[in-house]
């Protein structure tokens, strides 16, 4: 309760519609420096976008890639990093038909904007105008950005969304409207990483009662996938992750089997084709790195295996597969958020977290925040992530 | 009536079962050397192996590989390549229950023993035993050859099935029974090219009327492709092959729209986006090339583009595909014999292809068959398909 009433005190009396707000963001001024928390100015809303207050942010792999500029096409500086957060509507701009002041929302770095070929097709959730686009850092509108310095020079935007910023702007495509009594601290989460993993089993995968799996990288992400997993009747779910650390977790969402590539002699595919004679029916890479992926793709089982990745890959190395490995009958495909269409499905996703007994049967949220800091201790909180420390470090804003 | 009599007749009529047979075959001495027609001993089938009286038989892509050895798995010699043929049943080994004498059966090099993991399970048309391999020289039972030279030096198998012989022995996994009244000319295709170029189209992909593909390559296997997309009511065939030779065949076959890379200067992928608004759904590469591949994969449109390869690589390069690329939302597979279980599934396809009316409505097996040679002039052949001349040349033993 106490929780809520914070959440509805905090917005503004004094309107700030149609305003320029002044107010604090970590910006980052080039590739891998410290964040710096600095007075901001964050221009309103315009056509069909809305202006958010964030209240909780974390951090996900993906910006810890972007704060690095691993590669030159996210070197837009100075930028507003962080995808996963939650907060309440503060003003919305022309057009803006679905939201307004005052609305819960999670913003998503995957928006929908229900009318493009694709998002008019059932097939895909890749909108035309909203997809992921690390190249894309201002708005859709007018090429421009809405966050500035107080001496108005221009400070990018960041995976449609920039969220590590009292105050964000984002088209309306990329905000999804919550039931009002959830938690948005938990909310949070199903901006990235939960919908991600939950989806890559559920839609990409479809994965079936009595499979087997193996999960690759048990970060929020992964661990994500295991939840999806146990909640679809999964047979058996191998996780593997060079941290022993994450094995903790990883037990209370349902993983049962735990290989450390470190402590093997033999590779990690050859030890899962040996736990399960032959593999297993399907494998997910959530850690971002060409090697595990290739061992992600041979530990399935020829004939009938699906490796789904969901790790991001910097490298500008290209797959380590050759092509006659793809006639052995194993399978692999991509997937971004889950291949959730965010503005028609998470709000009901939503509602299914938000209930008690669907929390736990389903999606373990609460195991998924392992540390909560304040806004200003951001970059200790990047620093959890970086030492394997944390799965998410809720930022409050 | 002719043919049939002259099949019929070509048994001897003193008894060979359970002796050696001396015949004729099309030896290979070493990578690229020119077949020499000569005599040699094919012994009797074992415990679940058939002998063979091969009729008919044609080259495919796959045995020019083989033949030019062009990695070191291929360099078993001297041996017997071919895989596409038809021909009788001479004698059949012990336990060998579903064929007998003077059956008429078309050779399998994907087989199918209807007992292992794979061949009880619905996903995959791999057999434990008798998938492709092209390490694998020599029979499954003894890990030894039934063909040697006069003076008892063994010549190694080919994939399963080495047809390049008046007389072969396979395992019954990898031979199916046609009924007696179809054309053995016609079904020898049905052995290789048409299965893969259908099933591609029918099993792996299941193209749905109204779907736009492209084909990248136009021999046999790659106007299969067109003939099972015609017959599923694709809305679009785009053919793409270098010679300009292959699209009056092509257009047969219900291909619509032919590109020739080498009146662009743009890449194809790009003619194709022009030409499709996108991409087309579909994209078969059938030209053995990793350029082509990449071209093929791009040419789908994202969000929900296929890619089936069914060109063998010899290459030893790895895929030429950036990770990132897969989360686009386009997808690959590989294709092994169109995902047929030739045992399973070939009698009913040869049914399908014999009645009159479904020849012409669903393949045009005589289009296939663009020459025909004695079996001595098999080099000729080979040069057909080497320059491109040639579909399927069909050798008369
Ligand atoms: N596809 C999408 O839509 C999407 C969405 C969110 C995140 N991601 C990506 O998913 C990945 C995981 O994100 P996260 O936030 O969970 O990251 P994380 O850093 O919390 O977790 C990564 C895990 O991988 C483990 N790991 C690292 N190297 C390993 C190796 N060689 N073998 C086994 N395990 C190894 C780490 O110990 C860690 O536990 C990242 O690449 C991120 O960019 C993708
Ligand atoms: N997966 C399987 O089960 C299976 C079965 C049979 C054949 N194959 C393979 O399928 C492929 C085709 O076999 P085929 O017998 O039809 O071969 P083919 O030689 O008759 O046809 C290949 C065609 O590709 C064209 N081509 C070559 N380079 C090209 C380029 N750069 N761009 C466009 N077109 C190009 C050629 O002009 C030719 O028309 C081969 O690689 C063969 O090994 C695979
Ligand atoms: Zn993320
Ligand atoms: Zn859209
Ligand atoms: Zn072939
Ligand atoms: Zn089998």
């Amino acid at each position: 309760m106490r929780e809520r009433e914070r959440e509805m005190a905090s917005l503004n009396d004094v309107s700030t519609k149609g305003k320029v707000i002044n107010c604090n963001a970590a910006v980052v001024w080039g590739p891998g420096k410290p964040f710096v928390i600095e007075e901001i100015q964050v221009e309103p809303p315009q056509n069909m976008e809305v202006r958010v207050k964030i209240l909780y942010t974390s951090i996900c792999h993906t910006d810890l890639n972007a704060w690095k500029g691993e590669n030159e096409s996210q070197q837009a500086f100075p930028r507003v990093l962080g995808h996963e957060a939650a907060g309440i509507i503060e003003s919305v701009g022309e057009g803006v038909l679905d939201m307004k002041e005052g609305d819960h929302v999670v913003p998503i770095f995957n928006g929908e904007c229900g009318d493009c070929v694709y998002c008019t097709s059932e097939k895909t959730n890749l909108c035309e105008k909203f997809r992921v686009n690390p190249m894309k850092s201002v708005m859709f509108n007018d090429g421009k950005t809405r966050f500035s310095t107080l001496d108005r020079k221009p400070i990018y935007h960041f995976l449609n969304t920039s969220t590590f910023s009292e105050y964000t702007v984002l088209d309306s495509g990329c905000v999804v409207k919550i039931d009002s009594k959830a938690s948005l601290k938990k909310m949070s989460l199903l901006s990235c990483c939960i919908s991600t993993g939950l989806g890559a089993v559920w839609n990409t995968a479809n994965v079936q009662g009595g499979s087997t799996l193996a999960i690759f990288g048990l970060g929020a992400v992964g661990l994500a996938v295991a939840e999806g997993a146990r909640s679809r009747g999964a047979s058996r779910i191998i996780g593997v992750d060079i941290n022993p650390e994450k094995f903790i977790k990883g037990r209370a969402m349902g993983i049962t089997d735990f290989i450390n590539p470190k402590d093997l002699e033999i590779y990690v595919h050859e030890k899962i084709w040996e736990m399960t004679e032959g593999g297993v029916d399907y494998s997910f890479e959530c850690a971002g790195n060409l090697d595990v992926l290739r061992e992600a793709f041979l530990s399935t089982h020829d004939g009938w295996g699906l490796t789904v990745i969901l790790g991001i890959h910097p490298s500008p190395r290209m797959l380590p597969l050759h092509p006659m490995e793809l006639f052995d009958g194993r399978r692999l495909t991509g997937t971004v958020f889950g291949d959730f269409k965010g503005k028609s499905q998470l709000p009901n996703l939503a509602l299914q977290c938000m209930n008690g007994a669907s929390i736990s049967r389903l999606v373990n949220l609460d195991e998924f925040i392992t540390h909560e800091l304040p806004f200003s201790k951001i970059n200790e909180a990047f620093k959890l992530l970086t030492n394997g420390e944390s799965l998410r470090c809720l930022l409050h804003l």
